[in-house]
């Protein structure tokens, strides 16, 4: 938890934007619940909700708050443990001492903030409130506020200033970082023929568990990379793979990392992986090299997507003039994701409050074309801006197909040479990356390995 | 997975339970749905629903089953996979191809399950649902069955089954045990004084996920055994405190493990910490010395709280007719807990369907008493039933000072010397039983050191 000044500045901040868009009432923010995994007391890991992190910074379930943009008033719902709590959880801080810990004037029991919801509404003072993130919140504002919906300009203001991270949150996120350093240098020392994925899961999130609160997203560990989300671990490496592992650490303040290296499974690049490692390698540098402020990161998506074009084309897999296939999406064949997204107390940060909010300026409409359309930051880059730079090539045997079939790219795609590549897999090489006033720097202590000499002399010093 | 006659055979069972119970209409199944931590695309570990596991095998995301009590028909409601869900989740078998491997012979998408129970419920036939183990089924179900409440027949049937574990389980739930071994073994061999509580966490929770599905609940390991439900792991390690270590692995095939441990943090047991500890693994020995088919749990339960409080007396801190103080409810003071649980697919087996429908036969009413009350397996004993045998003693003190000041337990507890073990912490040790047709038989391949002597020689050769 950072200080309580944070918190206060933070709020004051909110409000006055809420004012500044002309918007008065409430706005309610609702903190997670526990979730079960089996059963009411069997629950997952405890995971608060990251805007209510982000402006209130209490990491406990069950709490509310009501601040008032007339008054400036802010309330806290919680309550007090009672000595059942005491016996299964410890004694606590009161909600008094919680609620001063982050300059909050008021408290009041938990299930009063139905009551002042409700109060609001029937004097007609909008309530404003964020999309909810889970099925928790879902249920509990359809209780507090039936028939509302989530407040564009609450989610616009608290997006423009998540959006900007603040120098103790670049620190917290470097701290991640490191984690998530130390967690792929235990993975990539791990691979070795004969062992179940699994196995290499289980050290990798160790690091995560015994420095961090754990993973910050399923990991994503396999020699089938052109599953871009293959979450499956119970796999035999083998030989002649290339192993994607993309994985990231959630520190104990709750930011993210989130890095994605492939490795071949024995230790050495064939020619033929090494070609297009090559080109993801060069599109990752080149995203990063042309990271800075004023240009979009929807722009860096478009020179990644030319540059591996045009390696493509010089392994006669693709042909044609690149800006013409830039156009037509011939890149998203092979990449069919964006080029990043936003990183902060989310991995995808804020993806609960909408991607389009998040990640488009107002003036920046989103493409429906495959690849650019999925793209989850398009935004014109600004100092502050934490974003993933993650290009990838995957041969995926059913999208060629599709594309094949339904007669798209036949001007541009060498349809029969792409057959050599169906048991090729993927491969995808993600580092985070500050916006910085003059330009960008990449996030963590040091890079992880990346170029194809660097990788195979990584992997030769494990063995 | 188990063979599709497993699951066959179990839902042709569960109807017949329901025809003899004189139930008519429609079973509603409900699996789960993946469940948010942060945002919808950035979830917790994917876990099925138990008794869906139980009943269908299939252990995937957002399915639905309707079994027809009257004419014995299946359906199997679920979506086949589009080109989006290959590029990101890879090719998957068909519905039609996972019904047949369970053996159920219609399929149909999963939305249409909304109509097919419309219907029956337009033409006025019975829909039985069981309770909802987590949010996203509480909003299905409500929206499927609007206004409908779970079906007690329906659950009655479940919990008759599931309590009493076939072979093929006992074997799954041998081997959760022996990881569950492995993963307290690491965890012994790991307690150092100066490093923090989080790092044994993690190298505990690798083995979890390295050869299973991961922990079975969230670990419980702290210096302070008094808060019975301790999530935290920050503290560092100091010498002279008790280690209370309870902590499970779920199984590949999701079944759970559940011991308990309680170390002293520099390897050897001051004489008070062994005067306690002693009387706790006396009660641990006892419960499983009755443990046999025809005693009840709730028998078990006393004679533990007796053998404790006889231990008690024997150090002064109780004193008085042992009966008496057992009827009194005194133990609770020690272990405001029960002696156990049933254990199964999910580590309190089935607690979603309700506690005293599984742990309470038909003639027994719960005690409200502190220790007893929370029994949360009080039956006549099964051959087939898996339980807990977890006996505890803590010094909680705003517990005894409650007691103090309501004036409860005057005339046998020492609260004077009650004083002395303010700082003691508590103590629990924990093994998985089955029973067996003419007794009962500790679950895993071998029982983790327990005795005094044996935890100190265990320590001692990790050193």
């Amino acid at each position: 938890m950072f200080a309580k000044e944070v918190y206060v500045r933070r709020r004051q901040t909110l409000l006055k934007k809420m004012r500044e868009a002309g918007q008065n009432g409430l706005v309610l923010f609702v903190g997670n619940a526990e979730a079960p995994a089996q059963y009411k007391d069997n629950c997952y890991k405890w995971r608060q909700d990251s805007s209510w992190l982000y402006y209130f910074g209490l990491d406990e379930p069950l709490m509310a708050a009501v601040l008032d943009i007339d008054s400036g008033a802010e309330t806290l719902f919680a309550d007090d443990v009672d000595i059942d709590d005491i016996i299964w959880m410890g004694p606590q801080p009161s909600v008094r001492s919680k609620a001063d810990a982050v300059g909050l004037e008021h408290t009041a029991p938990y299930g009063g903030v139905e009551n002042a919801i409700a109060l609001a509404r029937k004097s007609g003072r909008p309530v404003h409130f964020l999309p909810p993130s889970r099925y928790y919140n879902t249920l509990k504002l359809a209780q507090l506020v039936p028939g509302g919906a989530p407040s564009e300009p609450l989610i616009k203001a608290v997006v423009s200033m998540r959006l900007i991270k603040e120098d103790i949150e670049i620190q917290a996120i470097d701290a991640a970082c490191a984690l998530g350093y130390e967690m792929h240098s235990v993975a990539r020392d791990a691979i070795k023929i004969g062992i179940i994925e699994q196995e290499i899961v289980g050290k990798m999130e160790a690091v995560s568990l015994a420095k961090g609160w754990g993973v910050s997203f399923p990991t994503i560990l396999t020699q089938h990379g052109e599953t871009l989300h293959n979450h499956g671990h119970a796999a035999t490496i083998e030989p002649g793979k290339l192993m994607v592992i993309d994985a990231g650490v959630e520190s104990n303040e709750h930011y993210a990392s989130d890095f994605t290296r492939t490795y071949p499974t024995i230790g050495r690049f064939t020619q033929k992986q090494r070609e297009i490692y090559q080109i993801v390698c060069d599109c990752n540098n080149l995203a990063f090299s042309l990271t800075k402020p004023g240009i979009t990161y929807r722009e860096v998506h478009l020179a990644v997507a030319r540059k591996m074009l045009e390696g493509l084309s010089a392994l006669d897999l693709v042909k044609g003039d690149l800006d013409e296939m830039v156009a037509k999406g011939i890149a998203g064949l092979f990449q069919p994701h964006g080029l990043g997204h936003n990183m902060g107390l989310d991995v995808h940060d804020m993806e609960d409050l909408g991607e389009n909010l998040v990640g488009y300026d107002p003036d920046q409409t989103r493409a429906k074309q495959l690849g650019l359309g999925s793209l989850r930051m398009a935004r014109c880059l600004k100092p502050g801006h934490v974003i993933t730079d993650e290009p990838g090539i995957y041969f995926i045997p059913a999208l060629i197909e599709k594309f094949k079939k339904e007669g798209l790219g036949f001007d541009f795609v060498n349809y029969a040479k792409l057959e050599d590549y169906y048991d090729f897999g993927g491969i995808r090489l993600e580092d985070d990356v500050l916006v910085t006033e003059t330009g960008a720097r990449r996030l963590g202590p040091q890079r992880l390995p990346i170029s194809p000499d660097d990788v195979e002399a990584a992997m030769a010093a494990a063995r």
